[in-house]
């Protein structure tokens, strides 16, 4: 039973999140529906990340198996002709080791959050960007961000409903960047918990507003307490920008 | 009578374009009904580019008059907040020369024309770039573009319902370059005829996909004659970004 891997970009507005749900539209479902009428055939779908509502994705990556041989080339235009109206596109697919697994394999996921600081509500990149409207401290930022990479016990940064067995995460890289009038920040790790990013990133924005100092980031970082971080940041800002995994499944 | 400048962005998508119509929602008629809510009065505005149905702003500028004097910096913010939902945000508002005029002062206008060259739609992007879906030879389409650069008589890529006196313009810029996935192609000019733009960028993609060499490109615009020039691109790729005015006026 050939496993198939395709790269997916999609807009998160419309959709209640990666997951099927009953709630309402879902990226997963979407591409449940769209795999039938020309494969004949009905796989469910694994995703490497499973996405929030209203979170986006440059780079997701997921698989499924399909019981005949399909061009797994083809399988990309396919999806994009089936797919449509939904802001779903698919970047590439490819066949995949019967063993490779979209979320299991991977070792590493890259995520970017974009904060707008001008005082005007964005227009061109609405719902892409977190409109804070006011020009945050970058350098305060970037001080508080380096204290959070590296091993550490994240609950202050963990959402309650988060289903990780462990606290415990390698945060590989926590890049703050000025882009004109966008702060730009850059996360990678193996995996994240359910919030992680956004909830680094609302208590970034405090730093950035001199409500905080990088100082009580660490000491929020310390007490392993939800209470103790700050908000959590909208998801228009966020963004899945690629999965990575190693050589041999990858 | 004072009279002020707006500088706005806008998402032309839903709009048939700047200029009031009957047959549906304008970016003048969305602010002309904003601006009676703030200052109890009804100006008529006027643009500097009066973009077409599709097409984006990043940098439109705007003039309009009021019999009372309202604090100028205020009126982006008041405007941002009567605007919604509509997809228009007011960048800056300054008090302008009484003899100051959006559109007859204006001595420089910037575009900006995005091509998407990647195959899978564009969904981060929709609406905001043309799905070419190929890749472009860019080297040949900025040899095709330094021939249209200067003083010409651009008949060839005149719309035919252009009301300008004269098809003689000075194209200053007309750069393309190559960003990731697209082609992007910047014009400027102290003027434009209607759908110069397009019509150029509808050109450029024929020789991007070697169907036109750079000297047919040459041999179209010595023609005068708009059918010997390539297709009209869609509006979703084009952005006025820039209008420029003499220190004096501006």
């Amino acid at each position: 039973m050939p496993r198939y891997r395709v790269t997916l970009e999609y807009d998160g507005t419309p959709f209640v999140g990666w997951q099927r749900q009953t709630n309402g539209p879902s990226v997963q479902a979407s591409l449940e529906a769209a795999l039938p009428k020309f494969t004949g055939e009905a796989p469910e779908v694994t995703a490497a990340g499973r996405t929030d509502a209203g979170v986006h994705a440059a780079g997701q990556v997921i698989h499924f198996d399909l019981a005949r041989d399909f061009p797994p080339a083809k399988i990309a235009d396919a999806l994009n002709w089936h797919l449509r109206p939904d802001p779903i596109a698919a970047l590439e697919s490819a066949l995949a080791a019967p063993d490779f697994h979209a979320r299991l394999s991977a070792t590493r996921r890259e995520y970017r959050y974009r904060i707008s600081t001008r005082r005007a509500p964005p227009v061109l990149e609405r719902n892409r960007v977190w409109h804070v409207g006011r020009r945050l401290d970058v350098a305060a930022m970037q001080a508080a961000a380096a204290l959070l990479v590296g091993h550490h016990d994240f609950t202050t940064f963990r959402a309650s409903e988060c289903q990780a067995k462990s606290p415990l995460k390698t945060l590989d890289r926590l890049d703050v960047a000025c882009a004109g009038e966008e702060v730009v920040i850059e996360a990678a790790a193996r995996s994240f918990l359910h919030h992680q990013v956004r909830n680094i990133v609302g208590t970034l924005r405090l730093v950035g507003e001199a409500k905080w100092s990088p100082g009580d980031v660490a000491t929020a970082l310390a007490a392993r307490d939800r209470s103790a971080g700050g908000p959590t940041a909208p998801p228009e800002g966020l963004c899945l920008m690629a999965v990575g995994y190693d050589a041999a499944t990858g």
